[in-house]
């Protein structure tokens, strides 16, 4: 097992009718803005129950937060707390308003260009403003972590960064807030924390007992539940829970401490959401599949026993089994509605040059676990997925 | 799954040579008392390399911290900080002495008698020491939770109490320090946490799939490193790291989150503990199969999946599975060296009266997942025990 750190400090109040504790969680001298998205939480009647909980707080509402949030949209609500003196910050919504809030909370009180943060990946964080969390669609883990990707629309950018000072202070999970999701936003959220436990499980063994039987406990419950999801004709409570639960844990750091880390198939997936706008989550059912055929070598050990524990492949040979665990990862993205190959959103070879040149321009050129997919890897994987 | 609030801020500094961290976690203007159990600290070097760490801090070691850490000992290390103006505490040991160190922190702030904290469960505590942990002896799960232990020696009372300011800053958890541990430690280590996620995860069934897969990953780990640990002719560094991350996370809070839990075993084994002197972890070896057996019609549905999940039982009837696998958890504590039997202790049915009148004088009478384990249950399990 590799050394590591482990710090997460996110309070969690995880359940049904949990919004009222927003009125202990947030302080009660709070000024406070709340962040979302689209009308969602406005129709469903959410900002409603956040406004009651609120109580004589003074608060008000920025929306207009998109999928993959703008650096562009952030620094609208950076100069709209700095002009009107909000002191706490309240996202409701997913990882993006999550990631965006996470911007938000450091760039208010960062000197200087705001981009820098971006540039450094957030090590140059010093402070942010204290902000906490209403999460109404499971995906991403952003809601306990310190981690947040923004992008920069003009300049085609979509980049990392983390930092501790932007660990939410809490984060209210109810999974009833999901039952007026549409069937692709669940999808997407299966898939999405899938390829998070997946970037920090199949890489190479080093006896991380634990960590290994955390993340495939995690995929085996996404499996066991994501159909379900798709197929139920209404919303089953505990499938919910397993799916808000199973996403957050997906990437709060636990998995992932003391073990290697991939990541590969995110920033690929990156440049592909930045390129051709494509869904986060979609980008990564593309690019996992044939990121693990071009390195089944690499990643031989952690491929058999994932097919093994993970989808009960006890049978054939080793090279049999891999592409076994392979080809039923595939099939579990199609069976969730998630297309696992280029052509299906109508790109070519020429998108791969476009994305393998801007992988270039972003400086990904050594990723994965063992810092050896080149762009040359890159390409290849996907023309594998084409 | 149950509704939950989740919170463990306790950072984490995992591994090899993770010493020297110390310089960093602990404040720098600190004034330092390091407690510890007896004198293995000192001999096997840690100590020095505490001390060494800790720089130019100003620092006195408080030793003497007996096993079940006692509010008489304790009370001494409050007179010891109140008189020399300590503001920081360093807990450098196992289970008794993190136990000890955090009643010693909310006790030094706590106004009025502190044996209150005890009477009242930690519920009124309102402030503590700020405190940090070097573990050497992996087991009980304290050096990243807000639980402890305490023994008033005089009353023959074994008290638990929780608060959130009772919380390690930080834990530095280095395998290596295991090295130097008798075998009856280790095994002990195992059976203390083996126990502790049987009582979070041996109930009735709630479909909360991570919590119950995480606390099978985390059985099946002891069960696969248990045994090497007492063989090995050589420390086996991954084994070790295994343990001890596996300890913290049997009882830091995250599998029992939104799950029932027990806690019977427990509390008849402090009983056990606090009239005869059984080291914790042997008192859970004796009364856990006896309990599993006495009520395996409230644990059926759990009990079938252990069965198969943890110990691979798929063939017979439920009642032949469920007995199969009390016998293998029976078996497992046996080949770990701890017998399972009270007559191994030499303690009959006279011992069973003294335990059952104790549980009782301790308001002890309503135990479990269902609050159904009366002092005739708990007879019943201790008569089975013998």
């Amino acid at each position: 097992m590799n050394n590591f750190d482990f710090y997460n400090p996110t309070q969690i109040t995880f359940g049904k009718d949990r919004m009222g504790e927003l009125a202990h969680l947030v302080p009660a001298a709070a000024k406070v803005l709340i962040l979302v998205g689209g009308s969602s939480a406005e129709k469903n009647g959410t900002l409603a129950q956040v406004r009651e909980a609120l109580g004589q707080r003074t608060h008000s509402t920025f929306s207009g937060i998109e999928p993959n949030p703008s650096f562009e949209t952030s620094m609208k609500a950076v100069q709209m707390v700095r002009e009107q003196g909000f002191d706490y910050l309240l996202a409701v919504g997913g990882g993006s308003v999550i990631d965006a809030t996470k911007f938000i909370a450091a760039a208010v009180l960062f000197k200087g260009d705001a981009w820098d943060i971006l540039l450094q990946f957030g090590g140059n964080i010093t402070e942010a403003m204290p902000f906490g969390v209403v999460l109404t669609l499971p995906a991403t883990g952003s809601e306990m972590n310190n981690g947040s990707v923004i992008t920069r629309q003009e300049l085609g950018a979509k980049l990392p960064f983390r930092n501790n000072h932007v660990f939410p202070k809490f984060a209210i999970l109810d999974p009833t807030k999901t039952y007026t999701l549409p069937a692709k936003q669940l999808a997407n959220g299966v898939v999405d924390a899938f390829v998070h436990i997946v970037e920090q499980y199949l890489t190479y063994p080093v006896n991380g007992s634990v960590q290994d039987r955390f993340a495939e406990g995690l995929l085996q419950t996404l499996i066991e539940i994501g159909p379900r999801l798709l197929t139920a004709t209404e919303p089953n409570y505990d499938d919910r829970a397993n799916l808000v639960w199973s996403a957050t844990l997906a990437l709060n750091g636990l998995i992932g401490a003391g073990v290697p880390e991939d990541w590969a198939t995110h920033l690929i997936g990156h440049e592909l959401t930045a390129k051709y706008n494509i869904d986060h989550a979609r980008t990564l059912a593309v690019v996992l599949p044939s990121m693990l055929h071009e390195r089944r070598v690499q990643k031989h050990a952690k491929l058999l026993q994932y097919g093994q524990r993970v989808w009960g492949i006890q049978t054939g040979s080793d090279e049999e089994r891999i592409t076994a665990a392979i080809e039923a990862t595939r099939d579990f993205f199609e069976r969730m509605g998630l297309p696992t190959r280029l052509s299906a959103y109508g790109l070519g070879n020429e998108a791969i040059d476009l994305v393998v040149a801007q992988l270039q321009a972003h400086g990904m050129t050594q990723l994965g676990e063992h810092s050896d997919v080149t762009p040359e890897v890159s390409r290849r994987v996907l023309v594998g997925a084409l």
